[in-house]
Formats: C-alpha cells, sequence, structure tokens
C-alpha cells in the first residue's frame, strides 16, 4: 500500500543564486546554491505551494526514493506523510524540500568551495541562522514563482523555521505547521547541544574545522554527538520498552564491549551517522537552534513577537517528547492566541518522545491531514 | 556557625588486607587496600557505627576538612549532613567513609601497581560490581571491630550500596538509608553511561587503558563524560533558574567559544574533573551502576530479591531528579513493604534534581535527621 501512495523515483534539483544575501552574523555569501525537490504540481494561480523544513540532520530529500532498486534505502525522511492520498497529499499540494543553507547535502556549506580561496570553506562557513535560512527559502519561493506558500511544515528545528517564517514573511505563508517544536532553547536543550559540539572540537581529527585537507572526518566526536542526541529523542519509557536492561549474552561480561541492546543501538547510529554528515554542518545547526529566540529582540515577551504574525496555525506536541515537551508546544499556542491569530493544537499520546513527530502514529496523521485537508489550495 | 558544628580537621587512613578477595567477574585480588576516615568515637559495645557510601566521583572524605588554611577548598563531600550536631550526629554516632575498590583516592584500583606486572594496573584492573564493593567495606568493618553498622546511608550509588548491604549482610546492618537511588538503571541511565564511556573509550589518549605508562591522561575523554553526567544531575528547571539563555556579551557572537552561561559552567565542570579524576576508576564505576540489579537473579521480581533484608529502611526521593525519579525509590518502597519491612519515605521538593542529595534542602535534612535519632546506638 506505501508503494502506490508513494510520489515515486524523485530527483534533486539545483537552484543557483548570483546575489549577496546577508546574513544575521554580519557576514555574506557573495553566491550560494540551495539544493531542492519538489513533489506534486504547482497550480496555475501558485497558490498551492508548501514547504517543508527539515530539522537537525534532515534535508532535501522528503518523500519519494533515488533508487528504484532500492526504494526502501533511498526514500525521503517524510514519506509516511508526503504523497498522494497521504496527510500531505501530492495530489492537492506542490510540496517543496530543500536543504538548508550551511547543509551537507548540496547546498552551499561548509564542503563548498570558497570563491576567496579555492578550498572548502570548512570552518570558516559563516555561521548561520534560523532567520538566516528563513531568508534563502524566501530566494527560492521567488526562483519557483511562489508569492506566497499555502503552508510552511516543519518538525524540531523545523517548526521553528515554520514559525520564522510568519514572523518574517507574514504576507507569503497562509498556514503555519509547527510540531514538536519549541520558541527557544531551554538552558538544557544548549546543554546537550554543548556537549555534541564539545565533542567534535575536541576531536584532534577536527583541525580547527579543516580537516578536509587533511584527509581526515572528526568520527569519534560525531559519533558522539549523534548518540547524545539520540537518548533526547527517544522517551526514557520508550527505550525502556525497546531496550529495557537486555543483554546480549544473558549474563554479564565484565568488559567494555557491547553489552546492553541500548548500547548496540547507540553505537550503530553513531557510526552511521558520522559516515554520512559533515562535522561543521552539524556544528552550525546547533548554533542555529541555540541561536532561535525570536521573542529575545521583545525583551523575552513572545507574545509582543508574535504581533507581527497572520498565518493561520497548527501546533502539535508529544505527551513524551522531554526535548520540547508539551509545554514548549502550549508556550507558542498561548501567545499566538494572545494575539488573536487562529490555532489548532493537537497534543499526541505517542510513546517515541521527540521522534514521533518523524512516524506515523495514527492520531498524529489524522489530525495534521485534518487540518491540511482543510487549507484552500 | 558551619564552623564549629565542623568535626575538624582529618586525615585518611589507612587499612590493608592480605588475604584473597573473589569478585563477582570471577577474577580475584590477592590483596588490597583500602583508604578510609572516621568521625566520631566507636562507643564500647560497638552498635554506633555509621557507613557512608559514596557516588560515582565521591570518595572516603564526607567530613572535615584536610588544610585548615583552606578549610572550604577541602571540605568533605558530605559535610553539610556529617558532624556534631548535623543529621548524622557525630557526637552519637562513630561514622566512616571509605573510598571503594577500584577508586583513585587512595583505595586499590587501577592505579595501583599490578603485582603482576610491577606496573600500574590500568585496563588491566578487573572490572568490579556495587556486591564486590560491598564485600570489601565488610573486611573494613571487620578490621575497625563492627559487627553490625547502625546504619549503612548512601545517595544514588551510595545508596544501591546501603540496599546492597541489607540483601548480602542483613544481620550486619540494622538500618538500610537509601536516597536519590534506585533498583537498577533504565536503558536511559545505561545510555548516558555509554556515552560517558565511549568518550573516553575513543579518546586517542586512552591507549587502551594503559595512559599511564604514555605519560598522558584521555582528558577529552573524562571532561566529555563529565559534561553529559551534570546534565543529568540537574532538573531541567534549575537550569533554566541558574543559567537561563543567559549570553555571556549579551547578544550572538557567531563562534564556537562559550556564549552561554550553561556552556561555560559546563566546560569549567569537565575540565575541572579532568584533573583530579581517573578515566579508568571513571569507566569501571559506570559499569559497577549498569551492572547492579538485585532482582535479575529472581527473574526481575524485585520483592523476590528483598525477602532476605531485616533491615530497617528509610528511602527518600526527590521531586526533580530525572536521573532516579521518585518512582525508581518509590519501587525499592514497595517492594520492601511486600515484604513485611518497616520504611520511612520521604519525597522531597527539591528544585536541584538528582544533585539534591547532596544539598542542605531544609525539608530532606529535617526528615534525615528526624530517623537518624531515631536509631538505637
Amino acid at each position: 500500500m506505501n508503494d502506490f501512495r508513494s510520489v515515486g523515483r524523485v530527483t534533486p534539483q539545483v537552484a543557483r543564486f548570483d546575489e549577496e544575501i546577508p546574513l544575521q552574523s554580519g557576514a555574506s555569501l557573495l553566491g550560494f546554491t540551495l539544493v531542492y525537490e519538489t513533489y506534486g504540481t504547482l497550480n496555475a494561480a501558485g497558490t498551492n505551494a508548501v514547504l517543508v523544513c527539515h530539522a537537525l540532520s534532515g534535508n532535501h530529500h522528503v518523500a519519494g526514493f533515488y533508487d528504484p532498486q532500492r526504494p526502501g534505502k533511498t526514500v525521503g525522511w517524510w514519506d509516511n506523510l508526503v504523497g498522494p492520498g497521504k496527510p500531505l497529499d501530492t495530489e492537492r499540494f506542490f510540496v517543496v524540500g530543500v536543504n538548508n543553507l550551511g547543509g551537507c547535502h548540496g547546498s552551499t556549506g561548509p564542503m563548498s568551495v570558497n570563491p576567496g580561496t579555492g578550498k572548502p570553506y570548512g570552518a570558516d562557513f559563516p555561521l548561520v541562522t534560523v532567520e538566516d535560512w528563513v531568508d534563502a527559502q524566501a530566494r527560492l519561493a521567488d526562483y519557483l514563482g511562489i508569492d506566497a506558500w499555502a503552508a510552511v511544515i516543519g518538525g524540531s528545528l523545523g517548526g521553528m523555521q515554520a514559525l520564522q517564517w510568519t514572523l518574517a514573511y507574514p504576507e507569503r505563508v497562509r498556514h503555519g505547521v509547527v510540531i514538536a517544536s519549541a520558541p527557544k532553547l531551554s538552558a538544557q536543550n544548549i546543554a546537550f547541544n554543548e556537549v555534541a559540539r564539545q565533542a567534535i572540537l575536541s576531536d584532534p581529527d577536527f583541525h580547527g574545522g579543516h580537516y578536509y585537507e587533511h584527509g581526515v572526518i572528526p568520527r569519534r566526536g560525531l559519533r558522539l554527538a549523534r548518540m547524545v542526541g539520540h537518548i533526547t529523542y527517544l522517551s526514557d519509557d520508550q527505550m525502556a520498552e525497546k531496550f529495557g536492561r537486555q543483554l546480549k549474552h544473558g549474563r554479564r561480561s565484565f568488559h567494555y564491549e557491547v553489552e546492553f541492546e541500548i548500547e548496540s543501538y547507540l553505537r550503530h547510529q553513531g557510526d552511521k551517522f558520522a559516515e554520512t554528515f559533515d562535522a561543521n554542518t552539524y556544528l552550525l545547526i546547533t548554533k542555529a537552534l541555540d541561536y532561535f529566540d525570536p521573542a529575545f529582540a521583545c525583551e523575552g515577551d513572545l507574545r509582543a513577537a508574535f504581533a507581527r504574525t497572520r498565518a493561520k496555525f497548527f501546533v502539535a506536541s508529544f505527551t513524551t517528547d522531554w526535548r520540547f515537551a508539551p509545554e514548549r508546544g502550549r508556550e507558542i499556542v498561548r501567545a499566538l492566541l494572545h494575539n488573536g491569530r487562529e490555532v489548532s493544537y493537537a497534543e499526541i499520546e505517542c510513546a517515541a518522545g521527540h521522534d514521533s513527530f518523524l512516524l506515523d502514529d495514527p492520531h498524529y496523521h489524522q489530525a495534521l491531514a485534518a487540518y491540511l485537508q482543510g487549507i484552500a489550495s
């Protein structure tokens, strides 16, 4: 059944922008490239476009597959959500996925060649923010001929981008769909990011961010960063249910090799990630997370910050998400309601913690499908 | 006021044991040394002795100070609890603190010389368990002429040792005082330990645990291990209150140096720890934590496991402790009550998370003092 509801084989596309883009840091890029994918068809009026924003480890490959011989191995990260007849229905909507600026999957980032030196940017790539990402995405919207998105949707860090769209371009987004997200990181959230960063920065193979030139990657650091991340993506209960205290050999082995199932899972996730993700990109994305705080300019008053929104909103949280707990979603809802915005809020009972937003929990998908069906296209 | 309630200047003592001690792993040590401190006076009947068991980073230096010129800098880790007129009153009790087997503060451990090779044990030091620690502590009790402890008390991993005493030596402990502890680690607890271990094991300066010979220490790994540990010791709320999202320079700096206060705190804690703690000891203590599971031999039935206890119990949990949440304390209480044990349980509202057990929250100290006052000495 999943098969015939797939958008099928997809091919990434590349948009080049030759104009300068100023960044929040004060730096700027003289030109940049964004890699993106689209699913469905843009209608004549250009009113049915939906932008999907990715989270920490995501990218532009949202739905469909690359290799028909290995569809499962090359499937998009939100394929369960996006496709014909799926909650984000590609028979109605023209859906766009994009790799953010600073990414490591084709868009301009630390692995790209710095025109000033002819070598990869590495650590010289400027730090980018959620604001910068949204500004770059707005250039992509221009390029694609999309005046306003029917919706901008994202989970976690992607939800922050959806929020930022409604703040920076209130006339260009009709619906903000913010899932498993928060209006800013807590001190604990920042603390976990800092451990991940220190793991990478202190890896001797990091070479101050110029590891490409040394022919190595800070594998150890990336692996640890991903391991600590994964702990925060799962709920305590689900970890207990999935892995418990199961001993691989049924008894204590008295060595530091894998003994408990959870150790095996974390090492596997860490190893896999270290092979496929760029450390400089990981670092800058964690900083973008730390920095996001739309209320900062309003002395911490989120209600004041949200005064300029114009969109309607769907906000969803998951009961077992301790990274961005439901209270963080409710903060967003309250501040929007204060400004008279129309907000639907779903608090979903799903055991999977923060990662729930990537799964196809039936209540979650039903709630999202119902909301998206109500959007005029 | 703290001053005149101090046990004053103290000096560690050393007990040498020449007999072989068999370990849970099947290995054994042909002899061993325990370093310990005592406060107060053992009464003639030997009935007023209290053993204080330490947690992950603790040791035998529980109370008093080493250097009268710098009492604050050389004070014991539970000095707020132990002293004349304090909750664990040294005018009534003879209190013993001991550095566990495998430790790095004077007791036989990875830094000790392996008599078989004439070089430090390093990675060849056998893994030890909570059971082994308690067995070694029992030898120390014999050495000190203590047939039975009035109480064995500990927080966190120390609480596990208190529990283990009531299981392994039911006739030798009258009161088990188990604070901020759990009957076993959860998958999430193990996951955090595993990240800490991998940080150390993958540090190039670890040299397979034989770093002493190379004249280096795996500083990066230890530092990361401690940073991730500290996140779990504090509550989300307290971190928010203590550090919030305070920016060191009042604005985003767009680099990877310290920006948020929480980053400064974690790096400082990590750096300090890496200078003072041994990596092999850290590794083996995390394994002892992972392994502790008295119900394992009873097919997971804690009630069956606790059938052989004879002591009375005081169990305390802290509402904001998410490492060992109150539910973990209640598990212990229920299993003890099932066996008809006399149990006092206090669930303390204290903002400081797991670390609360080290602090002097008034309700916590009052509850503990009241219980300890009721103990016949």
